[in-house]
């Protein structure tokens, strides 16, 4: 019999519930770009980043923490909220020492999911921090669940493709008995040395590049340049082991 | 603009309602064994095909209009009713003229979802009636949703690996903004030379393999062999222009 922990791959949000939360620490990606900017919020320094579910409540704790407001819908800064989405939003220069509070579309509601379905342990991860994310999982030895955020609940590529290549470092080391993780891999495989290209086919890219976003979804797919793990505690998404 | 009508991939029971039911085709697609067993049927002469939710429903229709009552869990038949799921279990020698009452765990869930999302018409496929479905949805010209049942809710491969088959063949016809749609064709592209192979490294293979299912496996997967398109018409599965 095996001892290795089990990993699961979840696709959307909606088949979360399916899965067995509070033995895991679950993996929130949410590629474009949520992930991508907390983890480069936390590496260049913010003190920590309060994910929030909603417009009014991302106001309410601006206010009552002083921090930076964030957050956009189709590629535009909420009205009542001081920044954007982008990683690049956030140097080192600008958000050292500072709270970020975060709303976004499908990360933080995915996030909040995870934890009141009483996930173990939460953190967040994306291609900017892939090698932290596959360190943390492999010394933590717990069951993992990575939970693609999706977009508006339909399977995305970009998520998928994060998930694969997680898989891909770590898999040897789990118990893998789930069709989405077979699939992941497949697909982080067969794409892995075009992943530029291949992030022009995705439904997300062709959303979002019309922002005229380009540089920041190729940052969003680039390994290990903010390579820390955002985990998850009593409200606040801060960097692990600093 | 184009004018080609709209192809999605559905990969779980929980995400259909995300999509436009009333303006679609919608193909339900239990490759393990359902749908594989549907064809298999109507191809060999059965008059019509029942599909329902529950046992009792099962047992009670059968009784009703003298047909052959089917339906498995675990890989046994169920108490009450006489046969079961396998496509092997229906040759015309036994099934010719009958009416064949059928209660599946996935496959039959998915069509009465459908059904109740208001689906414009709906029939089932796997790779048995690979071409008739295909040339069915050419000639329709319709918005097509490619409906995986999935197992309990979860993704599965061999219902994504039959999507991209579809996809595959139907494409340049259809205006595919949908990533599931796209991860489907990458892995049916992937492990379309090698899908004995392939199909021994899914969930589904290593649960039903164990009840002694290889060969019923293997014919499920198997295109063209029982080419004929099942289409649902007053509660009824029947044969498309017969």
């Amino acid at each position: 019999m095996s001892s290795k922990p089990t990993l699961h791959t979840v696709l959307s949000p909606r088949l979360l519930d399916i899965y067995d939360m509070p033995n895991s620490i679950v993996v929130i990606i949410d590629v474009f770009r949520a992930t991508s900017t907390i983890a480069t919020a936390l590496y260049n320094g913010a003190g920590r980043i309060i994910p929030v579910d909603s417009v009014n409540k991302c106001i309410e704790l601006g206010k009552l923490t002083g921090g930076i407001t964030a957050g956009e819908r189709d590629g535009k800064v909420i009205e009542g909220l001081a920044h954007g989405n982008s990683p690049a939003e956030y140097p080192r220069s600008f958000i050292e020492g500072k709270t970020l509070v975060l709303t976004t579309t499908n990360g933080t509601k995915l996030l909040h999911m995870a934890l009141n379905n009483g996930a173990s342990e939460i953190v967040t991860g994306s291609f900017p921090n892939l090698s932290a994310v596959c360190e943390h999982l492999l010394s933590a030895g717990k069951n993992v669940i990575l939970g693609c955020s999706a977009w508006k609940d339909r399977f995305n590529l970009e998520d998928t493709l994060f998930a694969g290549a997680v898989i891909h470092n770590i898999k040897k080391y789990f118990t893998i008995h789930c069709d989405s993780s077979l699939m992941a891999e497949d697909i982080y495989n067969l794409h892995k040395d075009d992943i530029y290209s291949f992030i022009r086919n995705t439904t997300h890219w062709h959303r979002l590049a019309s922002y005229g976003l380009e540089a920041d979804l190729e940052y969003c797919v680039t390994a290990d340049v903010a390579n820390i793990l955002p985990i998850y505690r009593n409200g606040d998404l801060v960097a692990h082991n600093r």
